[in-house]
């Protein structure tokens, strides 16, 4: 009948929309990797579950179809945002094996919003979302992204910066960076948006290669203009400057 | 006492959080420009209002810091995400000329995120977001920006693409992107998002640069990858593709 992907927002809590809550409330079916269902089961106790592993998306978004083929409301549920590197595309393009059904994306606070806002205001000038994971994009596409946003000085934001088996992706990124922003340049991590534990350091893009980042960080890195106010890291847009 | 910067998404209704909704019932001062206070005066009914003009961004950002520095609680409303080209940099670069006070910013959903929605799922790859307006960034470096994130084969998403002393801006911004991305490039507009009237088109980028466009819209250009699938635009992040 319809799947909706729906967004929780950084911690699945407050962040939230009114329009995500109410299509929760309104499915039958909760279908999502099993981390973000544990985030909101127990808001909405009377929903049936269907929850898979990590690296299970093809599967998961199939039996969110499957579902709503035969007739049922189903909301597939994603952390942060569903259209930025989560499961909108992909239930767009499984739901072309399947009949007709109608599909509505649901908007969430990415972490990109979500880290930005407690590490201050750095994105508000022109800003390009990364993700350093070569899962599903090679290396060098990475790297070539990395370098066109630095040598363009816009405000980067890093999303999967480290894992376990990417230990060191991080301090590669910082080394492309390195040869188009000065090592003074300003950056902030973010740990944990939303949740408990939440962290925010910052430091300079000569230090951020070295910094302590996992698979919950999101990073930012400024602009030539970003800079720190009172511990917040802050990229003006230009209202104060046009003032003179 | 404390500044509350609170982005209210898209329309101010459904797609607001719900912090953002607790942040504006527990203050007693709404700020704002006239548009934005318009859209939430009516849910949230004893609070004093302050609305100004358009390009009185400095004057609000001060009343707002002084009213909190005399021990009132003060929320800045902006549409959107206050992050993103919002008024949340400007309050941290304001208060720096007051006594201390707390600040804090509440995201929303930006028109990245709230216009992808309404279009399908064109940002679940790297993007770009890109201001078109030179009030108060050279045009110089607005054209840097457009070519660098188009030659990496960013996803891009421009904010205020044409106003009435800008029409042709979007035309000149697209000259560029044809230099380094097909003119069959997969391209959207969403007209008023989350709003009354809202309007969404897909068309090439070939054609992009003739589109109707104004202050109210929101423009994506997709990256070699992005298709169109029933009508909406699709930027696969790789699953099915590592399937085989």
């Amino acid at each position: 009948m319809k799947v909706s992907v729906v967004g929780l927002g950084p911690g699945g809590g407050a962040d939230m929309t009114g329009r995500a809550r109410a299509a929760l409330e309104r499915c039958e079916l909760l279908v999502g990797y099993t981390a973000y269902i544990d985030l909101v089961k127990d808001q909405f106790p009377d929903k049936e579950l269907l929850s898979t592993g990590m690296r299970r998306e093809v599967d998961r978004c199939r039996a969110a179809v499957e579902a709503a083929a035969a007739g049922r409301r189903v909301a597939v549920v994603c952390s942060g945002d569903p259209g930025v590197y989560g499961m909108a595309s992909l239930v767009y393009e499984v739901a072309q094996e399947y009949p007709p059904i109608e599909i509505e994306v649901i908007p969430g606070i990415t972490a990109a919003c979500g880290g930005a806002a407690v590490l201050g205001a750095p994105l508000t000038h022109d800003f390009a979302v990364i993700s350093l994971s070569d899962l599903l994009t090679p290396w060098e596409k990475i790297e070539a992204r990395l370098a066109g946003a630095a040598a363009a000085d816009f405000v980067l934001c890093l999303y999967n910066p480290a894992s376990r088996s990417r230990p060191d992706y991080l301090k590669r990124a910082c080394d492309i960076l390195l040869r188009h922003k000065a090592p003074e340049t300003l950056c902030g991590t973010v740990r944990s948006i939303g949740r408990p534990g939440e962290t925010a350091r910052l430091c300079t893009l000569a230090e951020l290669g070295e910094a302590e980042v996992d698979m919950f960080t999101t990073v930012f890195v400024g602009n030539s203009q970003t800079r720190n106010i009172n511990g917040k890291m802050v990229t003006p847009r230009g209202y104060l400057q046009r003032e003179g």
